[in-house]
């Protein structure tokens, strides 16, 4: 681990509370429209679309397609299948940007902080730029810059993603950890030669949910948090400050 | 004016002072290695191949080469041409990325924090990801996200490096400022439909130079600094914050 110039993280869930931040937005727009659901399954319902969706681009039914127009069609299926349909079309597209909003977990600011003294960190998520970029603005993820996968035009775990980034950063492999709370992400990474560094998040699905939180042992570090993680790469790391 | 979401900025010469910068690296290496030559004509003639080194780009003389590797090559000419050839091959790489190490103007810093309030704020630089992103860590720059040329395989002014900026953001050309020290950046800018802001930078190719700093009546703003374009703007924004 001594050759690390770079963490890239993974987003939705590894970063930031999707679940919590989505239901509390469809709460408001409910209250504000007087329509009725559940919400949590809404967003459980909205997340459990974006595989399915995702893979309609990597299968070629649909052409390069961003998150965010993504996210839409997966919200007109959501919204008939709910039979929500007083919404104005202002009002889906600002439930659409929720997305953009999303709430950080309580360790992501402080642990990112501590890791951009001596790290170079992005993201690297299949969100689209315009998306990160939003959301590290309203949650003040202090990102060094925005990697997307919209600029492979491909989604994670395809190996062309993880290959752009570390073009782009102009570094090695080996010089880059992949930080991520889901393992397929990890093991695609840990494929084209990255580190790993896994971050179990039990609360992502919400409380009810049972994921699979025993890491590989394969990967490179297993950390609570990402203050946790700060904590541990920085043992490692004494007295260097990053300097390109 | 009133619709703009986003500055997006040229860098050298904008942002950065790179010829001080150059000029600066330059002597401490030649402390360090005891060699002699003027320096300010060596980052003069550094700068004067960017042109021509872009050029075997865009005549497809050379394949897609980003900034790194175009300035490496435009050092290795110039090393000889100079007659310097005691260097060491870490010695030239660490002196070729002296680009992502250039100062900012005095009044950068404190601009873009000022506009970073009410605005998306990104570069739009013919440098590579790596060399912005190691400049704004270095540097205190507080880009929201980096966009460069590279992510175009294009150098400015070739419209696609103007359209993936659009592009990316998510936005309209006429809700993106673009922001330069040259007038064929903005020309060719607002052939695509952004909006244009003139920072005359009269020190960039230094004190003996004589640029032609007449602004072309078609740009929407002009400003002596960066401080100056956050209060020219500031007074059509009063009271908005960024919201996405």
């Amino acid at each position: 681990m001594k050759n690390v110039k770079a963490l890239i993280f993974d987003v939705f869930g590894t970063v930031v509370d999707w679940r919590t931040s989505v239901i509390d937005e469809c709460l408001e727009l409910a209250k504000a429209n007087n329509i009725h659901a559940d919400w949590g399954q809404f967003a459980d319902a909205w997340r459990a679309k974006y595989g399915p969706f995702m893979n309609k681009v990597r299968t070629k039914e649909l052409p390069w397609t961003n998150l965010d127009r993504l996210h839409r069609m997966a919200l007109d299926e959501l919204l008939s299948e709910f039979h929500i349909n007083t919404l104005s079309e202002d009002d889906k597209h600002q439930l659409n940007l929720c997305w953009h909003r999303l709430h950080p977990w309580p360790d992501s600011v402080s642990g990112l902080t501590q890791l951009k003294k001596h790290f170079l960190i992005a993201p690297l998520s299949n969100g689209n730029l315009a998306l990160l970029t939003n959301m590290a603005k309203n949650a003040g993820l202090p990102w060094d810059c925005i990697l997307s996968a919209e600029l492979a035009k491909a989604y994670k775990p395809d190996p062309d993603v993880y290959k752009m980034a570390v073009n782009l950063l102009g570094l090695q492999p080996n010089q880059v950890v992949m930080v991520a709370a889901h393992q397929g992400d990890l093991r695609a990474a840990k494929k084209i030669g990255l580190k790993t560094a896994f971050i179990p998040r039990p609360l992502e699905h919400g409380p009810q949910s049972n994921p699979d939180l025993k890491p590989d042992p394969d990967f490179d570090i297993v950390a609570s948090s990402l203050d946790d993680l700060a904590k541990k790469m920085a043992s490692q790391f004494t007295h260097t400050t990053y300097t390109g």
